[in-house]
């Protein structure tokens, strides 16, 4: 069967991926090494992850903020722990003019060199600390909630769209509490709202669970994850929850007087989603025929496409077709106004069917000049584009009826691609491996799409924990996590042979 | 009479600004050089302004994308005329790696010295017009209307909270047209969407016009602004416009093929707002009492306090309060529903009526026990906060009568706010002025409010124009717009003695 991308999922998954994006008209190379430009269809979904999102950081009563692009280099200085880990890949910025070369060139003048390096930020643990040292004084201050939208840089070798980016889109939750329960709490309500985002506006089924001690974010206590599995049976860390102890407090200097009236470091807490979600989107839901985005995020949910002739019967066709728009418009869905594009444009119907097809659109309308005489629609739902025998599955209705039931066709769809992507994520997990050489054997199956494995293990630590780590890498897995409220193991740990205490997923991972 | 404030605007009006912006908790110094923290309050009133200038810019047919924060070197070397006017002072990201000094310290290493040092983008014209050389090809695809909400940076000297940081918050729209009069009726039609949001959200009175010849954008070949006037008689600009003409096509290439198959250059226009609009809104509206909000771009519109006495009978003050609240939220105001906090925090209510006085929000309603207990409620309009008397002027009031009219009472607030700053500012253009002694007189008269001189002028350009600049720049003074749609003007031009042909605003600014 022919399909709108020129390459499919099984035939090369990473071609396919950047094909969607190009296809879709989602994002593009910018010509700036490692950053990307973000086109009208890819920024419409983030708009939209954003609304969503950022409804539930303000309904959990946190505050936006706006923090400094820049950090000084001493505050990292400050962190030797935060800056072994990550932050040593960042952008620099030593001088702040440019002067003429003299040979019709601009060079960094010599003479504006700073004294201090200010580094483009790579997170804004740092540089909130010193904002929280200064707004937090006594116990009544807390707990301090923050969240920033903003962009941020990492200087990164091998790059992929949404994926891996030097600059990327997201937002930061930075909060301080007085004591290590409510800051678990918090982290914990972050993992939380993270699950509910991709489970319900992303249709992205997700474990939500514990990352080991060595996939903590620097200087961390504890990391929490998302964890979402691709179609080619990848694991995707989709967001992450990080409970920081005092570590950070004493760096900073966030301290409070409790009730007592003694001073007290706070317990902080950050956490994260970024435009990664994007690519996620794209893995779980897209097909060989192009992106396909759930209903809750889609810029447009449905598309009319009018199918001009250039002839007398364009204006009663462009009028019944603007009627439909309104009393789709006037219509809610998914607790919100159905978003609806009428798409008058010029251009052959079939090129825009299959340009709005690659997009990912729910819902297509196509009306002829027969179908508004007639009173009728024509309606190709994106999850179900084709019939058993191939062709395009345009369903003729009556409009009333049509109308009558878009809302509820548009949670379908929205309950019709998670479904989809659990069913094929729960029948990606594996559970008969117990020992290595099975997980050796496993991953070494001539098989594209290996899923993942669970098994359950002794949560080694340390010394054992880094053998662990060695072992998988060579297989060229990873830990994902442990998922939270899991029911109670059995067993031997197959990697040191001590009882396991917990579950953990293996994969191959993004 | 006491203020909430310690200084008014009359004693200093520098640092009743400053003042307002710590009182109101809007923004504070970050401790990063020209760098500012925008805390809750301020972030609120930004984010309730993107929403309603979003909404304008979507409304246009303009797209949101996203473009690459690092702009080549070479981009700006491409386009002399840009970097001679204001691109010198920009953050330059040398180094993408610290290491270790053996110190202890951290240093940008210098084996990751980048071959081509990147611009921190203090505008995107240059990497955005790259994007649309790859983006325009035919006719078909323009005109191409695009719009990014970014940070910037701009290296400034001397700095100040929202008026002037050296990273700023704004929208950039850029757009590529066929042909001058398309590209010069989006440069107008951003204007006019300028004018609208600044009088009709902000409440913020302006001037919509021509810049003159020296003012332009670099590289511009016409630019509009919208001018304020504020409390200090003092001139901002709060938004532009500028008509491109070529010349950025040119230096990126965007061509596209005419109807006849030829190849052309596309018009270009940009047109900006940041969060100096903020600053905007403060100088504008503020008072001795700290700032005062109009309700459309309010985060709170209305706050309930209830005088709590930590006593058995809150329990019934706060259910009449949440009540209240519940009943509020259901309703609309100014097209959207009423934002509306009850605010439970415990605290003394005085401490809290004013810390809320401060911030600006349009209604408070004080309710104690014997208003829950009697069905009424005490309110207070923020722009009529004391009685001749020197009281507040709280006004009590059924509860039923008050639902009845808060919304009406809100559009009341943003209409009298309207009003108040325009007849100030209309009080405060003269027009007596003909001569440029009379100018002199007029600016060194020992008022600290001068206000705005309209003039005709014979529009002078070049080295006539740059004479008016300089004899101008002697008494601290600037021309800001010529009036878009003006009357026919007579007369001399004080400056040339030439036929004058058209009006200006003559003024100090910030």
């Amino acid at each position: 069967m022919k399909h709108a991308l020129s390459v499919t999922r099984s035939e090369n998954f990473a071609a396919w991926y950047q094909d969607v994006i190009a296809e879709a008209e989602m994002a593009e190379e910018s010509g700036v090494r490692g950053c990307m430009v973000i086109k009208p269809w890819g920024y419409g979904i983030w708009e939209r992850i954003q609304k969503l999102m950022d409804a539930r950081i303000k309904a959990a009563g946190v505050d936006n903020c706006y923090f400094p692009l820049f950090i000084p280099l001493s505050y990292f200085a400050k962190e030797a722990e935060h800056v072994d880990g990550f932050a040593k890949e960042m952008a620099v910025v030593t001088h702040h003019r440019l002067i003429q070369d003299g040979k019709g060139g601009l060079v960094p003048d010599p003479e504006a060199k700073l004294e201090e390096p200010l580094i483009v930020r790579p997170t804004s643990e740092t540089v909130i600390g010193q904002a929280m040292s200064r707004w937090v004084q006594s116990w009544r201050d807390l707990p301090l909630l923050t969240n920033q939208w903003a962009n941020v840089v990492r200087w990164e070798m091998r790059t992929r769209m949404f994926l891996r980016t030097s600059e990327f889109l997201w937002q930061e939750g930075h909060t301080a509490h007085a004591d290590r329960a409510d800051a678990m709490t918090e982290t914990l309500r972050a993992l939380e709202m993270y699950r509910a985002h991709a489970e319900d506006d992303l249709a992205m089924p997700v474990i939500a669970g514990e990352k080991p001690e060595n996939e903590r974010f620097p200087g961390a206590v504890a990391t929490y994850s998302i964890e979402a599995m691709m179609q080619d049976g990848k694991a995707l860390q989709a967001g992450t929850s990080h409970y920081l102890g005092t570590g950070f407090a004493e760096a900073a200097g966030i301290r409070y007087q409790d009730k007592e009236g003694g001073q007290q470091l706070c317990h902080t807490t950050s956490w994260g989603v970024s435009t990664r979600l994007i690519g996620g989107v794209i893995m779980t839901h897209g097909d060989d025929d192009g992106l396909r985005v759930p209903p809750r995020i889609a810029p447009q949910q449905i598309v009319i496409l009018p199918m001009l002739r250039d002839d007398d019967g364009d204006e009663a066709l462009l009028a019944y077709c603007e009627d439909l728009r309104k009393a789709l418009a006037a219509q809610s869905a998914l607790g919100e106004p159905i978003r609806v594009l009428l798409d008058k444009r010029a251009g052959k119907a079939t090129q825009k069917r299959w340009a709005w097809v690659k997009k990912g659109v729910p819902l297509i309308l196509e009306i002829g000049g027969r179908d508004a005489a007639g009173g009728q629609v024509s309606v190709l739902r994106r999850d179900r584009l084709y019939r058993p025998d191939g062709k395009v599955n345009f369903i003729g209705q009556d409009k009333a009826e049509f109308l009558g039931q878009a809302a509820s066709e548009l949670e379908d769809i929205q309950a019709s691609l998670f479904a989809e992507a659990a069913a094929r994520r729960d029948a990606e997990i594996h559970r008969e491996v117990t020992d290595l050489a099975g997980l050796e054997a496993f991953f070494a199956e001539d098989r594209k799409h290996p899923g993942w494995v669970e098994l359950a293990w002794s949560r080694p630590t340390g010394a054992a924990l880094e053998g662990v780590v060695q072992k998988l890498k060579a297989l060229k897995l990873t830990v994902r996590n442990t998922p939270m409220n899991d029911a109670p193991v059995s067993g031997t740990c197959p990697f040191t042979g001590e009882p396991a205490v917990e579950r953990i997923y293996v994969a191959r991972a993004y």
